[in-house]
């Protein structure tokens, strides 16, 4: 019989959902509303009667073999989310412990970039390599850290937040309620940041000049700096600098084959890889120089969260 | 029969070695200068010599189950020495392959600080410890870093290599050839340099202001400090401050549940503890807070080198 694994990803806004198998077949996948429910209950009776729903749809014998959840702040070992800044629920949630009761199936959770990370080792380009990090590009900057073959989660469950690592003394205020943190320049987010402050700085005219603080996305800086725009292509280039650097950091640390980066920002491809390589390459001891391969994601946009999140469920399976 | 496990630890002035038991009894110690001998092929011959003589004085039946080295640069899976700026050899050394052609048992090579780590986990602090940092402090700042009970050697065997974490853009030059690496601030060499530029830089008194650069140790800044010396004081706060802030970055990468500091500059004691705890706490992330434990390592200083080196046998024996 078909063995097939759910795979939940909870985003701030969305949440999306699926099934797939161990090739990396997806047979389902939607997505419901993160927020704009009265309560956590209320959320999770409709995203699961949804999952229950898309499992009845199949038309094929199949045995459900495990749940596996990615979500901001989800803790591996005790299977909870906790304190997750882009969630609307402030309480500590037993979430592992709440599918299974619903689904009666081992249920994995940890947060959305480990599941990357064990997704690209499943699905996608690191398929047999045993050390390498995962860069997920989004609202913020995750990571996934896999050494020895095995994902780092750490003694609390929360490593692998580079994030949150320092960029700048007094830097640009985080989410976190630290200064300086390397998401606030390298995100999404950062990136609109950077663009602001090149606005207020340099007299340079700029397509971008006519675009507010909110409705600003990276697509717009992409398409501007492929027109030659001064300020995106600046934009992109302080970006790539900072990520580079602090890259260069990561590296000594655990010294990986590769770092793939995934999500938004990473779609601008050339425009993030060339001055990120450039920078990391510049800031590397010379035995560590022009070994480390920076990659984009091999998991597609669309069922990346889906594969990422059920891969939880196949490579625990593989362990035991 | 009792199985024991020669220990080496080459350093840029001492290679020490010695013979240990798996409950870390130290049955031989000593050492021979690194320094001042013709080449590598002299210095090796001796060495191996001298290891030799020390197995035949012992005065009990035994079994010599392997050697054990920790070295700079030393490479794990290679079992080479390469491009190491503090010894005297600038070619690539096969020093496992070398050390088996001579003992005819197992020989295990990796950097010092990585033996040091694995010396910690086997012998000292870190028993039954999963995931933790030691970091060593001498001439330079070494690390070996442990997740999910074992060390990351990473992809090329050169993790760890945490001295060379940028702490200030264009900042003081390091051997590596770079600039700005956290071990010209934290290490023995570090602190003596932070001592001459508050020298420079402040008026205060100060019975270092007639010592040379030369001739500065850590105890006579630790001495100094003790007297309330104000540059003395001074240079402790800014060293725990270097340190404590990169503890916080290396925190999110593998969020340990200790943190081991090693070698001279700890011999400090709370000089050199309490700033840098201050100063990492104050950089962490509010769930990282409170979590993480910064200890003394638990070796002892004389016989830590032999200890960490013969670890590497013992690990490797449990593993297999």
């Amino acid at each position: 019989m078909k063995k097939l694994a759910v795979g939940i990803d909870i985003g701030g806004t969305n949440t999306k959902y699926g099934i797939a198998d161990r090739e990396g077949n997806v047979y389902y996948n939607s997505r419901i509303s993160t927020t704009g429910h009265k309560d956590f209950e209320t959320y999770f009776d409709f995203l699961c009667s949804e999952i229950k729903k898309a499992l009845e749809s199949l038309t094929f014998q199949y045995e459900l073999v495990g749940l596996g959840v990615g979500a901001p702040n989800g803790n591996f070992y005790t299977g909870t989310i906790e304190n997750a800044p882009n969630l609307p629920w402030k309480v500590k949630i037993p979430l592992s412990k709440l599918l299974y009761e619903k689904f009666n199936v081992r249920s994995i959770v940890t947060n959305d970039a480990n599941a990357a990370a064990i997704g690209e080792m499943v699905y996608g380009g690191a398929k047999g390599m045993r050390d390498f990090i995962v860069i997920t590009l989004g609202t913020g900057l995750g990571s996934g850290i896999v050494a020895n073959g095995e994902l780092i989660n750490g003694h609390d469950g929360y490593a692998g937040e580079l994030g949150h690592v320092n960029v700048k003394v007094n830097g640009r205020l985080c989410g976190c309620g630290k200064r300086g943190c390397l998401e606030t320049y390298v995100s999404a987010t950062g990136i609109n940041r950077t663009v602001f402050k090149l606005l207020a700085d340099e007299l340079a005219p700029s397509s971008l000049r006519g675009i507010s603080f909110n409705d600003l996305s990276t697509k717009m800086i992409s398409d501007a700096a492929a027109k030659e725009d001064k300020i995106a292509i600046k934009a992109f280039e302080y970006t790539g600098k900072i990520l580079g650097r602090k890259l260069a950091d990561t590296i000594v640390h655990t010294s990986p084959e590769a770092i793939f980066i995934f999500g938004g920002l990473a779609n601008a491809r050339e425009l993030i890889f060339e001055p990120t390589i450039r920078h990391m390459e510049a800031n590397l001891m010379s035995f560590y120089q022009n070994k480390v391969k920076i990659l984009p994601s091999k998991l597609g946009d669309e069922t990346a969260p889906i594969l990422g999140a059920s891969s939880l469920i196949w490579n625990d399976l593989q362990e035991k």
